[in-house]
């Protein structure tokens, strides 16, 4: 197992130089510039700037290569504490008022020095200086390979009452094959952003009068997204799992009673009046599942039961962290709660994950990364549970992992949510980007709430386990991952239409008929496209909507019962009997191949 | 066709009259007793009365016998209308202060007088009187047959806030014949009560913290509206629609644009803040279906569009009128759009009943009655639309009945709803009660209201036909009517568990394991009932949870590889090879029989 780090520390540390780097640069093509802050940041780093005018794309180059020739001279870096109303005076004198007011501020919590960093050429002369915290590489040398990419706007401190700041981004990588490799999978995942596919292919819309974050989908990523939870939903109730079925509010009593209006308010929607009430919007299903756990009595033989649902949940975003699927406002979760006996966590956990890989391996994703989060065990109070309790769940959660084959699992210390330890579950895609989908996560919170109780077979009532466990995690952000992972193009039992059928001429349009009533009958979702336009043009228009098949019918095939049958990933054409494609696809579709 | 009453006038007429009846019985048991008022309703009546003592179950046949003697002595009804003064005298003479102030009202209201209903006996005498429109019977020996059924508090004049009179129902028919058949139907349906069975087969909860009229699904109530909404679904997909899915909240903006907050406000639940704007609950997913039309131009050629959705409203309900599964405040309609060009609008409506047929009768509905709700011509400013399309659309909801074989719809005049006229279908259970279950509804004010268009033929815009149906309507709704229906003996289809395999004895426990193993392969969500407890007893639970078929082995079954099946409907018991009843299970599973 490896402990958790956001990335290697020599990375962070070189791509927070490169922030410098860029202060330092932008000072020399602005010298009235004010300077913001400048962090590290996944992938690369940014800083921000008040500047004399707005930056336009080709400063860019500009700035790159003015922190190229930094670089090159290999400029060291020197750090130095001052006392801290020295600091404050120093920063005046070089007018850098952002900086001023942060160092005010620091002084007002109890600060008595700052540190600044001061870029020394190879003349002995400091370049630049900049308060900062580091750390930093030794010399500017050190850096690797950057790149510019953009800028945006971003209030000072991130409020939107003070000045809009410049921003720009950059990404930094030790050496020019990384950066390379980085930005052409940047330029793969630009292509395949499923916001943009979302409208080319016509999946889903966003609608200013409904509101931001509320996608709703239109029949094709409506087909794709209803295939998807039929195939999850079924492979639960065939796996154990038993269906259930909840509101989507439920009384301000109910929220308060589960702890989720004390620890958990800012993420729920305003109260809802009905009659003398208040209801809110269900953030997550647990407390309506617990309710019908609490209906009757449970004996130790009707464990564990497996409850699963496909719930919609509505959960607050800020409108400017919104971004398309992947962070939306309401999503479905396919929602499971596991409550069993403490003799029968590791075999339930086990079962889970591994019904996990299962589900994951039919979309295609073969990459995971484990993460274990478990207690801070020197800050034990901020967790709720016995310690019992916590070591039985932490060592099963590791030991399901191990005897599953993940020896080389993340382990987060302190990572775990204050009610119980998890398994997170990473995905990479086609392309190589990692997402987080997968969770189990142990709760010792709704037992206790609750009194959650099963009869042993001492006939006294025992508080059982309850495992919380959603594997595609939220329908809208799977999609949202899912259409960039295929880049739009479904394999054939998820594509809304797996197989056009195109006539090359009318005469051709009979037979075009019969195959289709063929398909129809075979339950295959295939469409026609009629001999009004050119070939050309409809082979094309079937390539942009990343169609599996095209089956062409010309004269030949209509005397042969044949389609000449082009495959949309392979770009191969094949010419087969009819009912031998039909055959194929068929057998494709079902074993959700692709 | 038939135009639309709510019962045969002389049935009214004689339910009213046995009301009055039973006043006149009241007040020659207590002669203080005063009167509030006293209607008929369908298939009976009640009166409400303040009385110097609460009723109780035996003042019922006491009270029956005294009306059966006013009925036999044949008093005639005689009418008379009396200044209204006089009548405030009248009433304050024989101490009816509800009645008083009844008619102090109706004097403001600026009646001049008011009708009295005087009942003579043979000898000339006025036996009792009192004020009411009627109209009466002739003589009360017109009277068929009645019954005293129960007692209930009900406030004067349906206000809180004033006193709580006690009322009496009855039922009454024509013959006797009539009223023995109704209320066997009536002790039929109690034993059918869904919302017992839903308790005793474990099928959903209420929950006070989750709130009133929100149902919870527990797994096998959930398995049984799972299975209901994927055939229909499935099958809806299969005949042309396409799925669509949407938000379960939306900006109040769009509420407004649509009108619903104009017209439909009080079913809507109070508005939700987040951030700066308000967002509601949706009451109907029409407007959603509307935005995602129009996100994008049509042409003549893509329609018609059929969108469908499996879309879970919140409309409010007063808490005294949740009943059940019946009346709930958040439920699932099986809804769908079909948008259409008006040379489409024939097909498409008799596409839809024929579908509405097939879905209702795959769940054994065979009684179908048709009704059609057009525009009063009388009052067409009631209703927004051109005259020509109501024309139009309201010919073709007839022509479409009457070329399905269905002649003698319903038709009721003025019954339309403002945006458009609509068919109406009301199916009869098992034991005979009528549910109206299925709509299909033109409307013309959501393709105006958001400026819907198709590009025609001539390359212009035009205004398409909306259709709006939902076959089930709401699940929830028609899951309370299955289970009734039923009596909570799902068909093997439907049914949580199509079989449970009962060993005799332990020995018989290893075959039944295979077995089960065997129907789990075949997809078949079978169950062991194991040894501990007596065969006798484990029968009995069988039928008490109504589970379809019980497969019970013995020594002679073990030997066999057979299972003896006592069948849950039929009560017959048959001996057949294991293989044998597996192909027949799956076969009625797969047909949907039963």
């Amino acid at each position: 197992m490896a402990k958790k780090t956001s990335a290697a520390p020599d990375i962070e540390r070189m791509r927070h130089s490169c922030a410098h780097v860029l202060a330092q640069a932008v000072l020399e093509m602005f010298p009235e510039a004010k300077l913001g802050f400048g962090p590290a940041i996944e992938n690369g780093f940014y800083y921000d700037f008040d500047l004399p005018r707005t930056l336009i794309p080709e400063d860019l180059p500009i700035l790159e290569k003015k922190m190229k020739h930094i670089v090159k001279q290999s400029q060291t870096f020197r750090v130095e504490a001052k006392p801290i109303d020295k600091s404050i005076a120093f920063l005046k004198k070089i007018k850098q008022d952002y900086k001023v007011e942060a160092v005010n501020e620091l002084k007002k919590e109890g600060f008595d020095s700052i540190t600044f960093y001061e870029n020394i050429n190879q003349k002995g002369e400091v370049t630049f200086v900049d308060m900062c915290e580091g750390p930093h590489v030794e010399k500017t040398g050190q850096i690797g390979a950057f790149k510019l990419t953009h800028t945006a706007g971003a209030y000072w401190r991130g409020d939107e009452k003070r000045p809009m700041l410049q921003r720009i981004y950059g990404v930094g990588f030790p050496t020019q094959q990384e950066l390379d490799d980085y930005l052409k999978q940047m330029e793969e995942a630009k292509k395949r952003d499923h916001r943009r596919l979302g409208v080319d292919l016509g999946l889903f819309i966003f609608d200013d009068e409904v509101g931001p974050g509320l996608p709703l989908w239109l029949p094709k990523g409506a087909y794709v997204r209803h295939k998807i939870m039929e195939f999850a939903f079924n492979t639960y109730l065939s796996n154990g799992y038993d269906p259930v079925c909840t509101p989507h509010i439920a009384s301000a009593a109910l929220w308060s009673h589960s702890g989720h209006l004390d620890f958990y308010s800012e993420s729920m929607y305003g109260p809802i009046k009905i009659d003398e009430d208040e209801y809110r919007l269900k953030p997550m299903n647990c407390p309506l599942h617990v309710k019908m756990y609490n209906s009757s009595t449970k004996s130790y033989r009707e464990l564990p039961v497996r409850w699963t649902e496909m719930g919609t949940v509505y959960r607050y975003e800020r409108s400017g962290t919104l971004h398309g699927l992947t962070r939306v406002r309401g999503f479905t979760q396919d929602d499971a709660h596991i409550i069993c006996r403490p003799d029968q966590l590791k075999e339930e956990l086990a079962k889970a994950l591994k019904l996990t890989l299962y589900i994951l391996n039919t979309f295609g994703f073969e990459n995971f990364e484990m993460n274990v989060s478990v207690r801070d065990p020197e800050n034990k109070a901020k967790f709720i549970g016995d310690d019992d309790r916590w070591d039985h769940a932490e060592n099963t959660l590791k030991e399901v992992l191990e005897e599953s084959g993940f020896k080389n699992y993340v382990y987060d210390i302190g990572g775990a949510v204050f009610y119980g330890p998890k398994i997170d579950v990473k995905v990479a895609d086609s392309i190589g980007r990692k997402w987080q989908l997968s969770t189990m996560q142990v709760d010792f919170n709704l037992p206790t709430k609750f009194g959650m109780t099963y009869v042993g077979e001492d006939g006294k009532d025992h508080t059982p386990f309850m495992i919380h466990r959603a594997l595609l995690g939220s329908l809208e952000r799977f999609m949202g991952v899912l259409i960039e992972h295929y880049g739009g193009a479904f394999p054939a039992w998820l594509a809304p239409v797996p197989v056009i059928i195109i006539p090359v001429a009318q005469a051709h349009e009979k037979y075009a008929n019969q195959v289709l009533e063929d398909f129809k009958k075979a339950g295959i979702r295939a469409e026609i496209s009629p001999s009004n336009d050119t070939l050309g043009k409809r082979i094309r228009e079937s390539e942009m909507k990343k169609i599996p098949y095209m089956a062409v019918i010309g004269e030949k095939e209509v005397k042969d019962k044949s389609l000449t049958i082009r495959d949309y990933k392979t770009k191969n054409q094949e010419t087969m009997k009819t009912a031998k494609f039909l055959d194929r696809l068929q057998k494709e579709i079902a074993d959700r191949n692709g």
